[in-house]
C-alpha cells in the first residue's frame, strides 16, 4: 500500500485526535482575537496550504463578517514592500512550518504589532516559533509528496478556529462530528476505483466549485496534476461563465464539486448547462439531482453542513487522483519533479 | 478586419486618450484616498476586470505599501455576509459597469462608510453612478467579445491612481510615454503570425508569471481559453515549482511572461528548467538571454519600467491568442458560448 493511500484513510483518526489534542489551545487563540479585532485577517501560504488559506478566506468572511485576503508573498519578499499589516490578524500556513516567504511575512507582521498565527505540522518549524500563537496539526509525519491528511487537518483548524472566534456553540458541537462524516465519506468514496479507468487517457479536466467548495475545486485540481501529470483546472462557477465555458466541448471532462448548500441551486443550472453541451460530468454531491447529471459521481453522505463540507467533498477527489495514478503507473508517493519542501524566494 | 484585431491596433491610442481626458479626475480622486487613509484596499471585478485587479494587487502593495485583497464576490451576495469594510478603498471594475455582484460589493461599501471608486467603460452604468468616484476609461466600444483595449486602459487608469496616490512625479512623468511604449509593443507583437500555426493542434499551454506580471499570465491565459477554446492555465512561478511543474513532459508548451525586473532572474532559472525537461517554450521579454532559451519568443521593447510592463507584456499573448484562434478557423468576434456581458449572481 502507498503512503498516499495510508494517509487518505487516516483522515478520521487524523482529525479526531486533533480536535481533542488542539480544542483549548484554539479556543484561547480565538478569544486573544476578539480582543485584537482584526481590521482583516491576511493569510499566508503556498500550495495546498493556500487552497486550506482559500477555505479560510470564505468561512471567516461568511461566518465572522471578517475580510481574508490571501498574501501575495513576493510582494512582502522579491519586492520588499513594507505593507501595512499593524491591525492585521495575520495566519501562516505550511505543512512542513519551513516555508521561507510565509515565514517572513509572519515575521514581518509581528514587528509591525499584528496578532500572529503559524498552523503547521512541526511544532520546532521555524514558522511555529516565530507566530506569536500556533495550532498544531498533529497529523503524524505525511510521507507521500502530495498532501492529504495535513490538508484536511488545516482545514479542519481553520473550522474550530472560526467556530471559536464566533463563540458558535451548535457549531462547535457540529464540529466533533466531524471524524464521522469524514470516515462515511471515505468510504464513499472507495467506488471511484470502480470507474476511474475510463480516465486512464483523459489529457486534462476541469475543476468547477463555488463559495466554500471554490477551495476544493483548487485542491482536487493540485492533486489531479501532482499525481497524474494532467492539466486540471480549477474554476468558480461564476468566473467559468465568464469565459472558460467556451472551452467545453463533446465529452469534455469537468469534475463539479456540489454538495448541498447556497451555491447547490447554482451548481444544478451549471451541470444542465454542461449537459447541453456534450460534457463528460463527474460529480461529488449529496443531491440525488446532481448526481444524476453526471456520468460518474459519488454521493457524498448526507447531513454535512455546508461550512463543513470541503473537509469531506475533497476526499473523492483525493481518491480520484490516487487511483487515476495507480491507473497511469505512476510512481504515487514520489510524483515527478516534486520534493515535500519547496523553498520559494 | 475582425474588432479583436482592429481593437488590439487601437491600445496605443485609447491610452493616450485616457491619460489626456482623466488625468486631473484621477489625480482628484488620489487626493481623497490619501486623505481617507484606507487600512486595506478590496477590489471587486469578473473576468479580465479581475486580472486589472490582480495588477492592482501587486501595483499598489508595491508602490503604496497598500494591502489590497481581491474580493470574493459570492461571501458578499449569495452568502450574504456583512464583511466589514468601514475603513476601506473598495474599488469595483466592470467594463460594462453592468456586472450585478461587484456594484453590490460597492454600494454596500458605501452604505458602510468605505470610500468607493468605479472604473468602468460606461459612464451611465449602474457601477458608475453608485461609487462615490469614477474613473471612465473612455476606450470607445468594445465590440469584440473577448475584452483588449479596455483591459490595457484598466490597467493604465489602477497605474496612473497608483502614481499620483504615492505623488511620484517621476512616475507620473513616464506614464506619459506609455502610448509609445504600447504602439511599439504592438510593432513587435506582429511577429507572432509568423510562427503561430506551428500550435494550431496544441491542445494545452501552462502560462507563467511572477510578482506585478502574474496577472498577465492570467490574462493571457484566459484570451486563450476564450479565443482558442483550449486550456490555458496560468500559475505564478513560485507556485509552478510547488507542484503542477510536474505535468512537464517533452514538448509541453509553456508561455513565459519574462520582462526585466525583479522577477526576471527567478524566470530565467524556471526558463532553465523547462530546457532541461524538454518544455516547448514561447518567451516574451525584453531579455536577450531569456528569449535564447524560447524556441518562439517577441522581443519587447527595452527600457519598459517593470511597473508599467504588465500593460506592454499582455500584447503579445492578445495576438498569439487572435492568430491562433484565426489558425483555427474561430470566430474572432463572437467566441462559442460567449456574452459580452455575463451575470453572475
Amino acid at each position: 500500500m502507498s503512503y498516499l493511500e495510508q494517509e487518505i484513510h487516516e483522515q478520521a483518526s487524523v482529525i479526531e485526535h486533533f480536535l481533542a489534542a488542539e480544542n483549548d489551545n484554539v479556543a484561547k487563540i480565538a478569544a486573544a482575537i476578539r480582543e485584537f479585532d482584526p481590521a482583516f485577517v491576511l493569510i499566508a501560504a503556498r500550495g495546498t496550504s493556500d487552497n486550506a488559506a482559500r477555505y479560510a478566506q470564505y468561512l471567516m468572511g461568511i461566518e465572522a463578517n471578517l475580510l481574508v485576503s490571501l498574501a501575495t508573498p513576493s510582494v512582502h519578499t522579491l519586492y520588499e514592500a513594507n505593507i501595512k499589516m499593524s491591525k492585521a490578524l495575520v495566519i501562516g500556513i505550511s505543512q512542513s512550518g519551513h516555508s521561507e516567504d510565509v515565514r517572513q511575512i509572519v515575521t514581518d507582521a509581528r514587528e509591525q504589532g499584528a496578532i500572529t498565527l503559524g498552523i503547521t505540522n512541526d511544532e520546532t518549524s521555524p514558522l511555529a516559533n516565530e507566530a506569536e500563537y500556533h495550532i498544531y496539526l498533529n497529523a503524524g509525519e505525511e510521507k507521500s509528496v502530495a498532501a492529504t491528511k495535513t490538508y484536511t487537518a488545516q482545514l479542519t483548524a481553520l473550522a474550530l478556529l472560526t467556530a471559536h472566534l464566533t463563540q458558535n456553540d451548535k457549531k462547535l458541537a457540529t464540529i466533533q462530528k466531524l471524524p464521522q462524516m469524514v470516515s462515511a465519506t471515505i468510504d464513499a468514496s472507495e467506488s471511484v476505483a470502480n470507474w476511474v479507468e475510463r480516465y486512464r487517457y483523459m489529457e486534462r479536466i476541469a475543476l468547477i466549485g463555488r463559495g466554500l467548495n471554490y477551495s476544493t475545486a483548487f485542491e482536487i485540481a493540485l492533486k489531479i496534476k501532482e499525481l497524474c501529470y494532467i492539466v486540471g483546472e480549477e474554476y468558480s462557477e461564476a468566473d467559468f461563465r465568464h469565459g472558460p465555458i467556451a472551452i467545453i466541448s463533446q465529452g469534455f471532462p469537468v469534475m463539479v464539486v456540489a454538495p448541498t448548500g447556497k451555491t447547490l441551486p447554482l451548481m444544478l443550472d451549471l451541470l444542465g448547462k454542461l449537459n447541453e453541451r456534450g460534457a463528460e460530468c463527474i460529480v461529488f454531491s449529496d443531491s440525488e439531482e446532481a448526481c444524476k447529471l453526471a456520468t460518474n459521481h459519488v454521493a457524498l453522505p448526507a447531513d454535512i453542513p455546508e461550512w463543513l463540507s470541503p473537509i469531506c467533498a475533497v476526499i473523492p477527489g483525493q481518491m480520484f487522483a490516487y487511483h487515476l495514478a495507480a491507473a497511469k503507473g505512476h510512481k504515487i508517493d514520489e510524483p515527478r519533479g516534486l520534493s515535500k519542501v519547496t523553498i520559494t524566494r
